[in-house]
């Protein structure tokens, strides 16, 4: 698979993975955004400075920001997505851009939020089947944002059930698998290994204190993931370059 | 994109924008018209004589009565429509023509209704997607008018909500958003800082009196929009030419 | 549109239009037939000796009787339909034959009924926004049945709901929309209105005495109307060709 | 259609009927079975052996056993199916197969089992539309099993609701309709009246006296219908080609 | 069919099948294993040195692991998955990889779940329908996991219901159906007769103790099925290959 095994050389470095996201536009809405953030080309450049493995966005951010960017941060195409308006009961994520478009953008890998236990798991199963096999026939690596979510899921945080959302990642064939952190090493040493193959890597979460953030991260590298997907965490603070490189070297060790 | 930009710089004059809309037929119903405004070569001829810089109609409409305007205003090709009589709570706009038609009709862009927070958004997120995509491969520029509307929009007037709306258009790839426009210049503000390099224009809305109307116009354009979609503002009055006169002297400063 | 303009020719004469339905016995079933009229070879007959400018019909009658009057009154195709039994509430007709198999029919148009403010009418103006764009690409007009029907209509024969529905056909791209008669000459003017250049034909609706079908009929004609689309009040007479000849007699005027 | 002509000649013999089906262990499970009759062989040669016109079977079976029997008994695939173990409340009964594999198997003829009145008629009457539509195309005949059924359907043994079944068959195009009798003789006379030019065959039923079957045959007869489609009334008796004999007695004549 | 024989010659070995499963990560989630058997690479080598006829995996599963065992054990491909989250009331199972990404993985079989009697039947029935016939095209054998189950479902565990699931299996086309064991010799045996020409294996079920999994496993074979498809009573024992060997005296005799 040299397609994949290329693509995924510049988004996992020294086995490592730090990606940048900017797609809470759509998922949470402009109320995370201040007035220098909402700016895409601010987020952009925070990426490229910052020596960020990937930017995750929408179709509609690459198509009018990327192209001052062509060739510096790796490109990650979110497949699909939805508002936090309705209810997350029945939660559910739809495609809103395909692989092509993906390819078409020189995008190195796809993202796909998957809301495993949701009443609609199975349209999403289904989708993110489709669109697994299809990334695979342009040579193009999946990451799974694989979230335990709906009406029948009991607990989002507990590790038993965020390690199932990654092992469905692994088995329905995403080449990197983004959970939310459960919380404590140990739990999340559950996660990383029920995922086995597929590359487990932390989502920032919701803005913490530099002290609380850098903790997290200690514990999530300690538990065997190879990194981090963040947003808010970064582009939220006032020195968002200083944050990243303290990441960094928890991450990469340098 | 040399078809978009091609496409665009007839709908976008000195950085501006003013759009006369006629599909209120099918989206509100004929009570909308007297007995001059109900024919389509009369507002064709508003829509020519006014100097708007594109005329957003159905394919009805364009397929029976363009031919004698051919070349005058830039046409708008409305690519899905629903009446009002259902009720809102899980409104839903479905596709009834295709971005072929409108390349074929000799379109300059298309037009789709999205509503942002409907229980059925994911539908519409998913084919305005895929209608985004084929733009693309036609250099067709797409049009959003994107609305908060449905069971758990609380109030589709807030201006937090309408940006959350045109942040939306922005990452699902539009060109150009139409909003509502929320009541204040601060407010609307709001909402054009979140659609960034998407091009926001308010709608006109229902008939307001001159001094209403224009008073707004000013705030629209002080907020930075780029112009206006208008309508019944237009068309309903005994002198539609004059206010759009005085509309354009705002928008385009002559 | 060469194509359209030749079949409409033979579908609309001097500017008048008559068609006989026969799809009853899906729509209704076998009850609104007698010994005579429930053979579709006794319907075909009068259609052709009555001089009807069309003739809509179902595929499976058209397969199995058509042959043998080839070349005799034009052939509209129905291209959707439903039984009675279910109720009104959400109203739905559904595909069963297509463009296609209209133009192998030798058809000169097809009919799709509408059911306007339905629960389900995206499915339907999703549905017939694609008949109609097919059939402009074999030339092939389209007659749209528009009904005002299901939960959220509150009166179907309300003038004003039938214009809407009657709008809805010429935005949504109909040659010739069908629609039921609402009582009066005047509410009747405002449907024609509303549907401007799509030509407006009524329905002939359940059996009538002679006088008030005939009455019915110059009120029809008196209102701007091209014609009609009859079935029962013709062939459930004990004479349907000199009812036949009345009503030519008022459309056509001779 | 000499297609369909010469396929339908291999079914009906003498303008005569006779099917055996044998789709009961999908339809009603197993429990219709004893130790011999659950083995297809058995039910193939009584096939063969008693002369039948036409075999109607699941792909599964044809697939596994008819090679044995290539070019005896015409083959009649059921291209949809449902267990019994959901209510028939919203009964619907999904497509299994396909019409080409229809005719790669060698078969006369295809058989669709259409619920009339179900709130799920919609969907059946779309999909029966686009499989008739397929099997024109490839001179292969239609059979409709036409039962009306579901929440609205108040009597499934109602002459005129079975007759509105049968006319729905004809009108979507059908070849050959089977309906279930409906207890008299006069009420299958409006059946086979309703159905016209489409053959109305009547089906078996659950096991019956020789004589009431025997009996019923020939009140089938006598109304006009064109034969029968047996399954349990032959295959669950002790000597099946003794009652297929008297059948084909009444049947034919001979 | 030479395709299919050549493949279920490598299944099926002198008339016996024992298929090693791997796919309840996905359907019950990681609790089911331990540190050892959580790592695919550990489940392969029990299927190869176990010498099992089959290895029933999802395409991630065999995307990253397979590489290393190819020519080994013959791999089944699991084509449909879902999570145990949602409820048993309206089970359904969704498509999530394809016969063409199985032969591309040079599978010997496809593994569909069908969830027998379930409100989602239909959807199950029509999926495995094009399944099967697109499998055919490819000369791929298919392997039916039939479970009765769903809210009308009453006893998932009766053997006419399991023999009911089994003959389902066979007429829609399945070359082995894998079915739950009913508890009894004497069920078991309806089962295996409902399926006829349909090779029924067993399911191994939750974790037995030694001498209750083999005496299962001797009235399995004592009723007439073809072996097992075995998981956790396998590769969750300490010996997983010891009780293997015992496996499969009793199902080869050697």
């Amino acid at each position: 698979m040299i397609g994949e095994s290329t693509r995924l050389s510049r988004i996992i470095k020294n086995g490592k993975i730090l990606i940048l996201a900017m797609d809470q536009g759509l998922e949470h809405g402009p109320s995370d955004f201040n007035e220098k953030n909402i700016d895409p080309d601010y987020v952009f450049k925070i990426a490229e400075k910052g020596g960020f493995t990937g930017f995750a966005i929408q179709k509609g951010i690459a198509q009018k920001y990327a192209q001052n960017y062509a060739g510096k941060t790796p490109l990650i195409l979110k497949l699909n997505g939805r508002t936090n308006i309705n209810p997350r009961e029945d939660v559910y994520s739809s495609p809103v851009a395909s692989v092509k478009e993906a390819v078409k953008l020189g995008a190195d890998a796809i993202g796909y939020t998957l809301y495993v236990g949701s009443p609609n798991e199975a349209i999403m199963f289904n989708e993110f089947g489709e669109i697994q096999a299809e990334a695979k026939e342009y040579g193009m690596p999946t990451i799974v944002w694989a979230y335990p979510r709906g009406h029948y899921v009991k607990n989002e945080k507990d590790p038993a059930t965020i390690a199932y959302a990654a092992r469905c990642a692994l088995e329905l064939g995403a080449d990197i698998v983004k959970v939310n952190y459960p919380g404590t090493q140990k739990g999340f040493e559950k996660v990383v290994s029920a995922a086995q193959k597929c590359h487990v890597i932390s989502s920032g979460g919701s803005k913490l204190s530099d002290k609380d953030f850098l903790k997290k991260a200690k514990e999530v590298m300690a538990a065997g993931a190879k990194g981090f997907a963040v947003g808010r965490n970064v582009w939220q603070r006032n020195d968002p370059l200083k944050i990243t490189k303290e990441l960094k070297q928890i991450i990469f060790g340098k």
